[in-house]
């Protein structure tokens, strides 16, 4: 009824008799960086919320009129995802639009604490460059498949240039929309353009999940195997035939959170003739074991040459950086050349992933060749 | 600790030592068209669901492992938005990776009850065209505002043809997202044009809140004419510099639901030099009264010469007839020429506006200037 009586309330902004629409506000930042968060619940018992910062979840208090709420921080600034818990199960803010999607289960509300010095994933006033959406059928697929492309401010202008390009993957709880809907992947570019700290690039962002993510776990095993293929074989030859991008590896980068970093490591060491550059944000060394990777890593000379960028990063408050260390120790003893970069205090969030790649891009592609 | 097991447990597919993954389906979509929705909540007191189709709430039943559910339908075919209540608390489906965004509060998980016959909103394995968004920032504004454009499947091979548009524009609970991510704008072009039943042409999808939908009623008055400005003075130029869209208003159609309905006619009636077509879907008369369109609206040679289509559609069960019907009653007295639509059953809701657009879009562009 509340959906409804909204619509009808608003068309041409007429005044109608109507019940009085909810005006409570949350998340409500302060101008100090703390926040409040209110959920209007009459009925419930329990009211906890937990956000990515948090360790542990928090309880809130109910007013005499039934909205409950809490008040938090001040928090370091940063984009943060929450959810509460209603007696039991979990719920987006009803009172806030800013949603991270995801697969499943996975969905949460955002809130922007801003720096007021400014942060590299701000939305400003430079020059934009856009997001396209493009759906293939790989054979046999039952539905189409979608990836989404960054072009830079100037692409469109730029008739002749061809651009380096970065595939970008997400992790296991995002779809191909989070690297630029919730991660501002487009932004962080633009942003870095504008100053003239990272090379005008293409960004491709494909989904990584060619098995559902909410496949029994028995059945996801062959994902990545699956990914590869379909990065190869499908997103590849649409990007370089729809799109001006520059041959070669040394203009190709590959670079992933979590499942996606694994993915990056993988995909990327398994064809060095397509990827000169890979980046692998909070994952670690799992799959490099088979005997294909064992042999990549066994010519650290080849790879010297191979790789421009070759760079690790992971908070040491992140569960996998066991699995990160293994693969720092695998490649020092391999003597393979890479960046190992521990964030102190970074967990496994999407806070750590827009500043890893904030300083990724402006390492990329600067060997002019 | 739910959403960071998740993202350990099934990084490279392997099986960590975790606590087993939530198994439950939701929505379950049974062959004969009824749907179980279940969702896990053993603290909850009562929980409901209210779908789209449903004229009043119904109550969900526990069992002993704590999992609430209910078997509805069977549902005639459609996409379909549905939220459960839990406590007094109104709560998207955890199992669903399925959600129509729009702006705060207005977020919905959503069922696809497929007809076996096929829709022309399926997801097909056709030629796709691609959905492009782009970032603005008008003079003034704080941030960026974004704009959604399809180009159909043959545009980016026909480097020679300009292509007409269509500015479609969408209701007050959602975003420039909606028409394309929940009402599956681009797959109805995509299948339209596949069958040769509507021409190739490119879609432009803005955000019609100038004013935040979330501002209190008062302020909200002055949003049609904010947005009108908005997409002549920005959207219309990015599109015409940026597209290879055909000049003169019989190449223009707009058209919008609910609010974009009532935009669409106020936007469309008060520019004849720009718009040749004009689609209004579930909205009505208001506004009309203003002296501008009085004196469009009297001139109905000028309009019969102007507008090629000019369609209106309103189900029987939406409270907005009244006032599509006031409408209809003031075209007829002046002797416009229009199409009224009126569908039996048909509510305000996202399933007619998938077919008012199947509707729409063969008529557009067929008289060859």
């Amino acid at each position: 009824v509340k959906f409804r009586t909204f619509c009808l309330l608003f068309i041409g902004g007429l005044a109608v008799a109507q019940p009085q629409p909810e005006t409570l506000k949350s998340p409500e930042v302060q101008p100090d960086r703390r926040v409040t968060f209110r959920l209007r619940a009459p009925n419930a018992n329990e009211v906890t919320m937990r956000g990515d910062w948090m360790s542990a979840a928090e309880k809130l208090t109910k007013d005499d009129q039934g909205v409950w709420s809490i008040t938090l921080g001040p928090l370091a600034p940063a984009i943060y995802s929450y959810t509460f818990t209603v007696d039991g199960v979990r719920v987006l803010d009803p009172r806030n639009g800013a949603v991270k999607l995801g697969v499943g289960g996975a969905q949460a509300s955002s809130v922007d604490v801003p720096d007021e010095k400014g942060s590299p994933w701000d939305m400003r006033s430079v020059a934009h460059g856009a997001v396209h959406l493009h759906w293939y059928t790989p054979p046999g697929a039952a539905v189409p498949r979608r990836v989404a492309v960054y072009t830079p401010p100037d692409y469109d202008k730029n008739g002749g240039t061809r651009y380096p390009v970065l595939y970008l993957l997400h992790g296991s709880g995002d779809t191909e929309m989070e690297w630029s809907e919730y991660g501002r992947a487009n932004f962080i570019a633009d942003n870095l353009i504008a100053e003239g700290k990272a090379r005008p690039m293409v960004i491709v962002m494909p989904n990584g999940h060619v098995i559902p993510a909410s496949a029994p776990r028995e059945t996801r095993g062959r994902n990545t195997e699956l990914f590869e293929a379909d990065l190869l074989q499908q997103i590849m030859p649409l990007v370089e035939s729809r799109y001006r991008v520059a041959p070669g590896p040394k203009n190709r980068a590959i670079a992933g959170l979590s499942m996606g970093g694994y993915q990056s490591l993988l995909v990327g060491l398994g064809n060095l003739d397509k990827f000169g550059n890979i980046g692998v944000f909070s994952a670690g060394a799992r799959g490099l074991d088979a005997d294909r990777y064992k042999s990549v890593l066994a010519d650290s000379g080849r790879l010297a040459k191979s790789l421009d960028v070759f760079w690790i990063g992971i908070g040491d408050k992140d569960a996998l950086i066991k699995d990160a260390a293994i693969l720092e120790t695998t490649l020092k003893t391999a003597n393979v050349r890479h960046q190992y970069v521990v964030t102190p205090g970074g967990a496994h969030t999407w806070m750590i992933w827009r500043s890893y790649l904030s300083e990724f891009l402006p390492l990329l592609f600067q060997r002019r060749s």
